[in-house]
């Protein structure tokens, strides 16, 4: 067993932008890396959501979604040539006083190794960076436990009552 | 009592931008106006915003977040020179996808009249021509009845939790 393998900081910028990051990997033969920078393949994106179990949207909205979120971040399966899309995530807000996440997935072939958390806590700090205070989401009830264990409160507490309108 | 005094469309234009629209008045004597390309003076709406009982915010990161709000709608009482901002609402998201709604505002001395409601009809009106169907907003409990009144779904309803988390 060879210990976890790591890219150089240069191999990491040069494939995946100057503010990437490893993630840390449950497998040692596995390097995972989060990128705000590389573009996504739009095929690739919703097949990975869509093999999460969400329904298929048109690509041209999703591309133009894409472009006006604040963020999104690619968890990808490092390959010199091939880097493989595992994760994903973004952010809508206004950039400087609230933010929502949306499109939360790993790959099932990579779930339950803590990775979902991980892709949490990075996106976190970025907004933390930006300091943004104010982070929502909505999520299906199967994640509850996941969100709650991580600090997130379920709305509603009494004082952010939250709405939902079907337009 | 003269009739409602209606703007002519080149007035309306002039001051408020081509997409302005008048908004239906309690008081024939006063003129109202919806308007997404009118400036902001910041301080006239922090003020607003104070009035209607917010904390105050940094006007440069107020100044910031309206930059990145996917939409901004002020409601104007007209004036030929000095038009008076008595209402507000911002959405933010990704423009295709989803919006959520915030900082709905109508000054206090112009509230009970309907007004506000008229506001959210306009800003989903316009959401709908982006053909954004998942339209979100938190609010006080306060004003819960005026929501759901309006058709919006308080969360959770079993299937969208809606999470809150302070970065």
């Amino acid at each position: 067993m060879v210990g976890s393998y790591s890219l150089t900081p240069d191999c990491l910028a040069q494939s995946y932008g100057q503010r990437a990051k490893e993630c840390p990997s449950p497998d040692s033969q596995i390097t995972l890396v989060f990128s705000q920078d590389r573009p996504f393949d739009l095929i690739e994106l919703e097949q990975l959501l869509v093999d999460v179990g969400w329904s298929r949207r048109p690509l041209r909205r999703v591309r133009k979604a894409l472009d006006n979120s604040l963020l999104k971040v690619g968890l990808w399966r490092h390959d010199p040539k091939f880097p493989r899309l595992v994760g994903f995530a973004r952010c809508t807000g206004d950039g400087v006083l609230e933010a929502t996440v949306w499109d939360v997935a790993v790959h099932p072939l990579y779930q339950g190794n803590g990775l979902g958390k991980e892709l949490m806590i990075y996106i976190l700090e970025l907004l933390k960076e930006m300091e943004i205070k104010r982070v929502t989401l909505f999520a299906d009830p199967g994640v509850v436990d996941f969100y709650v264990g991580q600090g997130w409160e379920l709305e509603p507490q009494g004082n952010r009552c939250c709405f939902w309108y079907a337009n």
